[in-house]
């Protein structure tokens, strides 16, 4: 390619299955791109298609090397597993000053990633996210599994979507757990399975038992106006493990902001644990809540 | 007294100090007041001093005490360490039906107390709250120890108090930590204490220490139209110590709406932990926050 801006896509890849994922969805799409694998979190199949290999850290290589592809997009997918803060800041410090440095710090994880991204847009490069490029990917509207939600969940999963819209403004999880209208949990920086292994079902559960009454529900999804090509929302057969786990009754995620990681198995882990997994549209859900 | 309502003021007294705080500052004020102790949880200087006792969950026989005093205000002070709910419930299913009950569960905490509350009302009694009977015992704003809160804590504290106010329409904890424009934890059920103890500073701190970078602050304070008489946001001694081990710089509570248990004890600890303690009015920070 070369040149112009009409090159390959260039999927900067860590770990995970994702990366497979989006080049196979490119692949299907006719989309020409190429990898460049994060040495140390790209997986072994990625990195044997990869054209390339740099180190997390490496940022000049890096954008050297998009420099030389000149990609009419870079996306960058998979997991980089919490990089010591300290290090990436020390990566960017040759193109960050000081001042600038200890703002992305004070907002958190979120500034620093979109930082890198800052870096790759100034040097020309449009960064897309998996919604511009394969939104299959991502949640579809509807129930994916089974099971159903109850028609006593729609008011707790209203709460949580409210209770994520009003909190889109600050750096925080992306995840509630919904009892009732009693939020049992909001997601800090540990995540959400950590979080899930804190929540203990109140000792009310299956008092009241009944069709109405509705055992707790995770609700996970993208703040409000967040950029998704920086944090993603995602759940995976795991997230339907540790939910079983904590005496959930279902999880519902936003629809078109949410990935769900190898969907055919994290639907059939909702199955197999009889929890319900719905994905809703934000818009359907102004009218539900309080 | 007996017959009208120009009665005692009635303390209805669980565990810890504070009916006892309460009932010293009522008599520095010359009013009236007697003491029906909550067996198990009353301590024994109030049981002593008390002219009355009932089981928490004797709901008959304390609104039978309550219509013979004939009480001008009834207050319910000091803890109940979270009676089982079930049990709670059951109390008070000669006085709710149903359905009542059912709501009363789904809404969490703060409504079982509500429902206690409703009662005492519906036979006529005023329920009142420290904030009516004896002011003094909040935090007044200011900085209660030696320690003030750096210039760049002031921001962390706005978006403390911001979040907080977001949260309140829901029924969920009064406390956050922020560390710089990052929220590390959200209060839950789980309370105050363990919120610290699983909020752990950003690896990032200390890296760009200096006078603009302050550390993790705790932000407690009531939600906004929160009824201080059901649930008065609480810190003690206990709270700075578990405070100081969480790495944090200080704590920011809510003047006026607050209650600082042994404020001499706590600002001691305070000063002796380094840490600051800052009781601030909600609309001095309406300005602050981003």
């Amino acid at each position: 390619m070369g040149g112009g801006r009409g090159g390959p896509v260039a999927i900067v890849a860590g770990s995970g299955r994702l990366p497979d994922l989006l080049s196979a969805r490119l692949q299907a799409h006719g989309v020409e791109h190429r990898i460049l694998a994060l040495r140390g979190f790209a997986g072994s199949s990625v990195r044997r298609r990869a054209q390339a290999s740099v180190d997390l850290l490496d940022v000049k290589r890096t954008l050297g090397t998009l420099d030389t592809w000149a990609p009419s997009a870079v996306a960058l997918v998979g997991g980089v597993q919490r990089p010591n803060p300290a290090a990436v800041l020390g990566a960017l410090a040759a193109f960050r000053n000081r001042h600038e440095l200890a703002d992305l710090l004070a907002r958190g994880d979120d500034h620093l990633l979109r930082g890198v991204i800052g870096l790759f847009e100034e040097r020309g490069h449009a960064v897309a996210g998996l919604q511009d490029l394969a939104p299959e990917l991502l949640a579809r509207a509807g129930v994916l599994g089974r099971v159903s939600p109850r028609d006593g969940a729609s008011r707790s999963i209203a709460i949580g979507f409210d209770v994520l819209d009003r909190l889109s403004p600050f750096d925080i999880g992306q995840a509630v757990v919904v009892a009732g209208r009693r939020v049992l949990g909001v997601e800090g920086p540990e995540g959400t399975d950590r979080m899930l292994a804190r929540v203990r079902p109140s000792r009310l559960a299956g008092l009241f038992a009944g069709p109405a009454r509705t055992g707790p529900i995770l609700v996970k999804t993208a703040k409000k106006g967040q950029d998704l090509r920086v944090d993603l929302p995602a759940i995976g057969p795991r997230t339907l493990e540790r939910a079983a786990r904590a005496g959930l009754e279902g999880v519902a995620i936003g629809a078109s902001c949410t990935l769900v990681i190898d969907e055919p198995e994290t639907v059939a882990a909702a199955d197999r644990l009889g929890l319900f997994l719905v994905a809703l549209d934000r818009a359907s859900l102004a009218q539900e809540s309080q």
